[in-house]
């Protein structure tokens, strides 16, 4: 595919077609950021909204709903694969926006960074169904005969996105990604100055085949009315303005109609350099370098943008120097297609008048020029650093004027406190950084910071080299913050992809809570092979004998009783090297609060269980990887017995594999049927017999 | 303390005051439900809310912060049973809100019962300590100098509850417990027909002395203008009518200033009957028994009532007379300080209009009364079971208008996909229960309705005499559900004390995220004991010698290396049983994907680690209580040699006992420093050392 002929017709996507603007739309120019040439024009005037909305719910839901977690997982990282080859078309229209090589990195390959974040860690850390559990198993009922859980269940809805215009492609991937894994159709708004960028992204994502239909859909232009035909099963996950989220969220069908409303703003983001933190260490240089970096990169043009510097009042003018020395040595701003330019311009005209209103406010509130220029002293939207200092730090209007562009203000802090009720002034804020190398000075300020943000970076020299950066979220991590910042969460890896989930209490008898979760439950029938006087019947297979294509939830096995002899306690000690007093000297033993005398090792219990239930010969078996919650319960002295039951919990099968997982609920019991110990064992095992 | 004379002028309590309504305040009077005598007066004119608010931000945010997570979790049981030794007192003025003995109980003992609940989960399922470590930790440099993880701390803001009428003390108690042990202290705002109720609980609490200064405030009375002094440190859970939840959202603090507000709202519950529970089945019985149980507790006036009955089409003459004959057989309206009364009066006359409203209403919309009469036949707030039939299972009045009251409708449905259907007609409801004995008719229909609630119970004959209820939310499960419901959730155990937590990305150098979180992490500083070739000094004491009082995160043991030979392998498997073919057979081992030929078990490898690290003689170490996160990752074929590293990770002294859990990180490496096995080994340390 070439990229279409300017001034492209930027079209819409929806009910599975391509919509370009009709004739009589009213289109909105979009112009180069340094041309000022029109690069687009834009329009979303009679695309059906309300038909989209039905797609989604309906078809979309519907063919999502035909896979897996593990499979629409597999999917996405096939899906970033495509898109990484051909992310040039992405960068090649980008330059238009403003955007520098660099700043369309960040946006096309990080975008598509999260699609395998996302994927990876939806196919680790997610079943391979539909449903996932939350948490542990509550017996409610003295018998067992009751219990309680969580279960997660994808929205039945669609998940509208509303971008900013600053990452056409990473804003648009890092809502699809979860969006998709969980099952739920996606309907992007994209900002119209940017939205030709996303549009190419999507045209791509469809191309490619991989999407199943109705997973994706597109509204172009301004998408007036987005909201009228949401209710409580949607989702719409909000970038931008704190302004225009607060009109979105008096949407009657947010406020009446449970629409859920999630919404990441514009922050006045803090850094903080720790009183430890003077000239020549690298914590000041680091901090130095993050500030430039964040106040240069996109040209500022990030709700994670570092707004307000905080510095311990003796080092603000050494502090500064710094900025200035590192700014002026490192800075060439203009059109980011010009070699040598490390700073482009910012997305319009009318967001360098707005960001110039901004400094003139800060000007006005008693903010000092001491970086930059009051003045417009660039042509088209391109636009030099600025720097405020503010000596009176509690100045409300640095607090609350945000000036999205490049601009910084540097405050004074006369100790940790005062920088702790300076950086929570911001009212909330997306992130900050905390540059020492004391780790007092980290812990009291990010305690006293943490609920104040929703991401807090500290910087020191063992991570300054290898950090991610201020402004830069993660997928892995959470993105958001409270107050100001929107008050919601995106990212952090599966916890995005249960943002699209609804939690539901379930409560059964332990064979209900099986047969819904698919996950099987203490007191759920079993199928035991083994041992017939503990539950074992000699026409069940062992368990180890079959593979994922014939293992049920419930299959297991019931060994025979085996007894401890103090002779066996005495050679495993010797064997291992375990003489610890509990299980060599009774006097020590027996005066310790949890033994009755001389005991088993808990190695020896487990290691002796293995032996119990293992069906040694080779078969679907192939290993033990691990071992999850044991607890020891009742200890067991010599003369006593164990037995073990195994019973097959939660099956994985790989997507990308010829075997899966199977978790196994193990039981140890002692010869008066007290529970011993209790443990998940962790096995692969071959999806079919080998022939 | 005894009961105050009636009417009762209601006061509130704050700034550590009672302050009782001025002479000149506007009083409300509340009447008794049955007797219609004045029992109370109140008012919130004049009260300081924004005092209150300002005294809880400072006092209350201070006093609780001085305390950790389990100490506040040990006072809650305190206050708990202080609260269980005084109940009566609470018992006695309950019968003037219409309530019987029983609704008292679930009222009472079923908000004491939340207390004791939270504090036992707070102190097993949380650190002793301020900040929440939640989910992983994610790797997120190659050379791991840069991690991150997620923390939770406590909100720096207030927690106000504005609750519903029907349940004065359950509402109060289950709101404040989570936040408590967050540390957020309470503003209660009880609804006025039955905040003389509250005001007495909190009469008590205050008494007792437990809490600290500022855990909780009380506005009784209309409590106008609450919101308008709170900001985004601050949430408000809101439970009554989704009207007026509503209305509260859209306040300019929620809107604008970023409240979380969070609500629980009536809802219309439906109730199912699977096609097998048919008449003759314990599960049609468990199913009429819950209709009958939900109309008449409480008179009816629950969020969770059901009120929507949902039986096949050829059902449901059956089960309607089935219903009409329990009721007429078990319930006895009256005056529930009569003898014999099984069902009391709604909370006012004034409700039993609405009630009586809404069943015109449904009557208007076509609905049939089988049950009960249109006329109000009762005297004062008194009124009789009331069922509806509808033909039309879709008319619409069935799924909005809400009855408030001892009201329910019966709806025919076709199929499992029709009953999802109109299930999901509620447009969000806060619980459904499912009778069925088919596990897959369970499957279909709790996934199939799963998203669109908050909870979901399914009776079978196994559960159906052990089950807590479809109206009872337990304090271990949510409490909430999506769009009519509120979308919300409250209680879910720990979960509630995290909703009053900010969750933060925490980014940095492992040694700085330990010193933040108080958990040690994978590369931050250690300081070893044992062999020096693998990072020991002969300086340090060996960490078992160490009492909670001495030791510290980051205090660890490096073995040195062990040899394992085919003999070790042979005589391990000989003595355990394990056989396994990867141990015992080389040729079929070095089939399998995963092992270069013959290895050690993964047992024998935890054995000797722990052989490796023990320090045997007795000592503050106790006893290994389990084992966590184990992962077998790099085989050990015979003549390799391993050692283990050992490093104190988390220590949680208890509160109530004379030790404490110490997780330790334990990694096992090979003789090349590859990683063999990482896991945590859970122990149980003295705080002291024994004399």
């Amino acid at each position: 595919m070439t990229t279409a002929p300017l001034p492209l017709l930027v079209p819409s996507y929806v009910h599975d077609e391509w919509w370009p603007p009709s004739d009589d739309a009213e289109l909105a120019d979009v112009l180069d950021a340094c041309t000022g040439e029109v690069v687009a024009r834009t329009s979303s005037d009679g695309v059906d909204v309300a038909g989209a909305v039905d797609f989604a719910r309906t078809v979309g839901q519907r063919e999502l709903g035909r896979l897996t977690i593990h499979e629409r997982a597999l999917l996405l990282k096939q899906l970033a694969q495509y898109l990484m080859e051909r992310k040039d078309e992405l960068y090649a229209i980008s330059y238009a926006t403003g955007a520098t090589k660099a700043d369309s990195w960040v946006d096309i390959e990080g975008g598509i960074g999260v699609l395998f974040t996302m994927s990876s860690k939806g196919r680790r850390e997610l079943p391979n169904s539909q449903v996932v559990l939350d948490g542990p198993t509550e017996v409610m009922s003295k018998d067992g005969s009751f219990i309680g859980t969580h279960v997660y269940t994808r929205l039945p809805g669609v998940a509208v996105q509303i971008n900013a215009f600053n990452f056409p492609v990473w804003g648009m991937l890092e809502k699809f990604a979860p969006a998709f894994v969980a099952g739920v159709p996606t309907l992007v708004k994209p900002a119209p100055q940017t939205g030709y960028v996303a549009a190419e992204c999507v045209r791509l994502m469809t191309e490619s085949g991989l999407l199943p239909t109705g997973s994706i859909q597109l509204v172009s232009g301004h998408g007036h009315g987005l909201l009228d035909h949401l209710d409580y099963r949607d989702l719409v996950a909000f970038t931008g303005s704190a302004r225009t989220a607060n009109t979105l969220r008096q949407h009657p069908n947010v406020v009446h109609g449970g629409v859920r409303f999630a919404s990441e703003a514009d922050s006045l983001n803090a850094a903080i350099l720790g009183p430890d933190a003077v000239a020549g260490t690298p914590e000041r240089d680091a901090f130095v370098r993050s500030v430039v970096t964040e106040m240069t990169t996109k040209a500022g043009q990030k709700c994670t943008s570092i707004r307000r510097v905080l510095v311990p009042e003796n080092q603000i003018d050494e502090v500064i120097a710094a900025i200035a020395e590192r700014l002026e040595s490192r800075t060439v701003v203009g059109d980011p297609r010009d070699e040598g330019v490390t700073m482009g311009a910012l997305v319009s005209v009318e967001q360098k008048q707005a960001v110039h209103d901004a400094v003139q406010r800060l000007i006005d509130a008693g903010g000092e020029i001491v970086i930059g220029s009051a003045q417009d002293e660039r042509s088209g939207a391109l636009m030099d650093p600025v720097l405020l200092r503010f000596d009176d730090a509690d100045t409300e209007a640095v607090h609350t004027v945000e000036a999205f562009g490049p601009v910084a203000s540097i405050l004074p802090y006369r100790d940790l406190d005062d920088a702790i009720r300076l950086a929570a002034k911001g009212l909330g804020s997306l992130v900050a950084t905390v540059c020492t190398n004391d780790p007092e000075v980290a812990a009291t300020l990010v305690q006293g910071i943490g609920a104040h943000h929703g991401r807090v970076l500290v910087l020191n020299r063992d991570d300054a080299r290898t950090s991610t950066g201020h402004g830069s979220p993660m997928p892995q991590l959470i993105h958001g913050g409270p107050g100001r910042a929107g008050g919601s969460e995106e990212l952090g890896g599966v916890r995005s992809i249960k943002h699209h989930m609804q939690r539901t209490a379930l409560q059964g008898s332990p064979g209900m809570v099986t047969a819904v979760t698919g996950v099987w439950h203490t007191g759920a029938p079993q199928r035991l092979a083994g041992d017939p006087e503990f539950g074992g019947s000699p026409h069940e297979l062992h368990p180890f004998r079959k593979s994922l294509a014939e293992l049920r939830i419930g299959d297991g096995y019931a060994s025979p009783l085996r007894m401890v002899t103090l002779g066996d306690i005495e050679a495993f000690a010797h064997e291992t090297g375990d003489t610890f007093y509990a299980h060599m000297d009774e006097e020590a033993a027996a005066a310790n609060p949890f033994f009755p005398g001389r005991v088993a090792h808990g190695y020896l219990l487990v290691s002796w269980a293995a032996g119990l239930f293992v069906s040694p010969d080779p078969g679907p078996v192939l290993a033990n990887y691990g071992l999850e919650n044991l607890r020891f319960i009742t200890p067991v002295p010599a003369g006593d017995s164990i037995r073990v039951t195994l019973t097959a919990k939660r099956i994985t099968p790989r997507v990308t594999d010829e075997y899966g997982e199977v978790c196994w609920d193990a039981v140890i019991h002692n010869q008066h049927g007290e529970v011993v110990a209790t443990y998940d064992v962790l096995t692969l095992v071959d999806k079919e017999q080998s022939s």
